[in-house]
């Protein structure tokens, strides 16, 4: 529950209305009540925004025809993560110890901890303060695990792992399994390519749920400061995935991927080996990234759903390419040669 | 073990042959031996229905050239699915609860139960009658599990989670995980968008194995009744699925995608965000649906295999498209203005 | 430690240098030194072998410029992939079994087995000499479990599932979950098709992070003998997949699928039901096979990663190839048409 003039604080918003207004929750448009606080970005909320039963509404400018108490804010949905954050967010309570935790020789457990039942951790393991570890997770030898982590149940993290501060991981997700490396032998069968490397998740990063992220050949897999994956996220040996970047869903990245700063990459997105992704690029869903992308670009790469039957015909066509502007380059030769004293055509063919 | 008569009421089929006969077993039509019931659909099986030796075949209409026990159901495959079911489901047997349960203060417990070892409980959970939780099974705070539903191994279900009856949940799966919302902050870092809305999962409802199905932001994450989910399938932050709609495996429902009901969506399917489909649409398998799909519309979108040389040429004019249509374009006009008494064009260009 | 010697017969190299030079790790090009072997098969490295401050150098041919140690094999990542395991592989020592196994009865375990804490066993479960079983692994009645076979943290493993000797199934995988089987009823309700078959994962197999190999019908869903599968991969219902085949992450296979041996499956890859691929093919990133495919056959299918903008131009042409290619065709005629002393256009539209 806070005042009006607090939350614009929390915010960093302009207050145009009661300083005094209380509220006690963030919900979204539709939904607000009294006591509420909401926010409208898009034009179509902004001019409904007097119908709101909102206490208070977040907008990226004051709203002239209202007498709405406003928090005016550049980035509104910004401040309402801030605002739902404030209002709704429950302070971490240390849950101690399960008496069943089974842990190692070696290592280290930190202060204020919430280790639920049914852990298990390995030897010479360092966990930090404040650490929440839920049913089923088991954590390998000689990790590391920061202050302010949150592993979700079920998680299985292999030997040697190292997983950074105020870290979230996501139920049921993997890390630092073998990466995928076989070479076949004189007979045929794939000899494995032993993984000596380990994973590195820093600071602040979120890992979704049923991910896996593999541990590297000799040096580390890593994922940079702040980084987010939605859920099952493949992230192979070797890859380094740069701070603040987003993926979404299904998104796999093949051995030795590097993906740059602030990138966006959607959902089912996917990567050949040694690629590498420029900071601050963008890549819709479902791409295959095959070449080199460069910082900034935007990138697409889907086939959309459409009508099943004109699928098939364009999809025959599409196999046909090669023949479609053979008949075209025959065409033009055609019509040029009756035409002698016509222009040579300069077509960018 | 039924006699035949028994086994058309069951299959609701029309019997021809020997009331009396006895089946033991249901078996696919090649394997089909003495005392078993097979199907023949396919116009190739009913050819050979006399070779069977099968003591009863069901079909879909009558066959005269054999004197084979034949049982006759509009629907042989769905006869021969309840043919299956009476034949070989094991009937419900309580195990009771196993000593090492551990279970938080408040929620109840309900009858004839089967939970295994090593399951969690969180607090304030109700669990329904005749449940069965496997191993490593951990049911977060204040969530409902409905009454003879089935949670395999190692499945994480988290806080306030909703779980109808007779619901068959796959082992791997996570349940009410936070969905993917972040918004970047002033820094480029990602602040987290909190998600304080459920999963609920109504009634028969069967999700395969290693699924994540997040929890709503303020509303719900739905599956209707009667909803069936492959393996890896993501369902995104309040997703909602309508009744009796089947999903193959690896597709994935970005965040607030509405499934109609009778939907069939095959593998590998993307969804973008707050995209509807229809009722009783069906995708084909790896279409990427970015547009509204319309009831009953039947989408495709992939990519066949072909010859890798041959997709290497289609693709690279692929790419040209809009080059090779403005060469076309471009002769197109040549043509007509050599022959400026021919009628104009009407083409659908 | 090995004499270059020593690794000369395990690697099955010829050695050209000093014998007796002492090995003590593998390491990749640029991060070798003094005591480690290393190798250089592209022509880059080679290049470079003078500068290399490893100890020894595998490489596929003499170097007549440097006087470096070689190892001359015919397959040198191979050949580094054996140095790899005799430097760095940690021999087997039997952990013992946890005071804390909960064993169903019936059933055997082997010898010199490292069961971790926190395992359940079934029923009538025979786990053979040797296995390591990790935290959290679950695994159910009827099962056969070979001699050398390690199975990661929080896997799942049905009822009657047969895995083989020296196979390494990493963390949070779940085998023999029901296949996805179901058929609508007058009503609309899907109704489960049961399913009897079984998982059979033969010897030295190696299955990756959050997998899921479904039990077959009736038969069995079968992984041939050496088939390596990265994270992320569904095996549906009755699929075999022959010896040796390697399938890269996020990969799936419809039900019945039966892929040879000694085939290379790409990411991302999809089949239809019942499809067929012969040995030794090559499927690359993303295809979709909805053909059989030849044996030896190298296939692709995706749509690259380009500059979104032209991808949304080529996206829509793509789906007017259908007119354009009538616009073609008409343009043909006409210019056909008005040379009728032409020969006849005999191209291969």
């Amino acid at each position: 529950m806070y005042t009006l003039a607090h939350l614009a604080q929390i915010t960093n918003a302009q207050l145009i209305g009661d300083p005094a207004a209380v509220i006690r929750r963030a919900r979204p448009f539709d939904a607000a009540e009294e006591g509420d606080i909401t926010f409208a970005a898009a034009a179509a909320y902004r001019a409904r925004a007097g119908e709101s039963a909102a206490t208070a509404i977040i907008v990226s400018s004051p709203i002239e025809s209202t007498k709405k108490n406003l928090l005016v804010a550049s980035n509104p949905k910004l401040a309402f993560a801030r605002a739902l954050e404030a209002l709704h967010a429950v302070a971490y309570r240390p849950l101690g110890v399960s008496d069943d935790l089974v842990v190692g020789q070696g290592g280290a457990l930190g202060q204020d901890l919430s280790i639920h039942p049914r852990v298990t951790i390995g030897r010479d393991t360092i966990i930090g303060d404040r650490v929440t570890l839920h049913p089923g997770v088991v954590i390998g030898d000689r990790c590391r695990v920061g202050d302010d982590t949150v592993i979700h149940a079920n998680v299985s993290v292999y030997d040697d792992s190292r997983i950074g501060c105020r870290v979230i991981i996501h139920a049921g997700t993997v890390i630092g399994a073998d990466g995928f490396g076989f070479v076949r032998d004189e007979q045929g069968r794939q000899v494995k390519l032993l993984h000596l490397g380990r994973v590195r998740i820093e600071d602040d990063c979120e890992v979704g749920a049923n991910c896996a992220i593999d541990r590297g050949g000799f040096s580390d897999t890593v994922l940079g400061r702040g980084v987010k994956l939605d859920n099952f996220i493949q992230v192979a040996h070797n890859c380094e995935i740069g701070e603040n970047t987003v993926v979404a869903a299904l998104s796999g990245f093949s051995g030795g991927t590097r993906i740059g700063r602030n990138c966006m990459i959607a959902g089912q997105v996917g990567t050949v080996e040694h690629v590498s992704v420029g900071d601050g690029a963008i890549i819709y869903g479902k791409a295959s990234v095959i070449n080199n992308v460069k910082p900034g670009a935007v990138m697409g790469g889907m086939m959309p759903a459409q009508d099943h039957n004109s699928w098939r015909r364009s999809q025959v066509l599409y196999s046909k390419l090669p023949e479609i502007v053979r008949r075209l380059s025959r065409l033009e030769k055609t019509v040029r040669d009756r035409a002698p004293d016509a222009p040579e055509d300069t077509g960018d063919r």
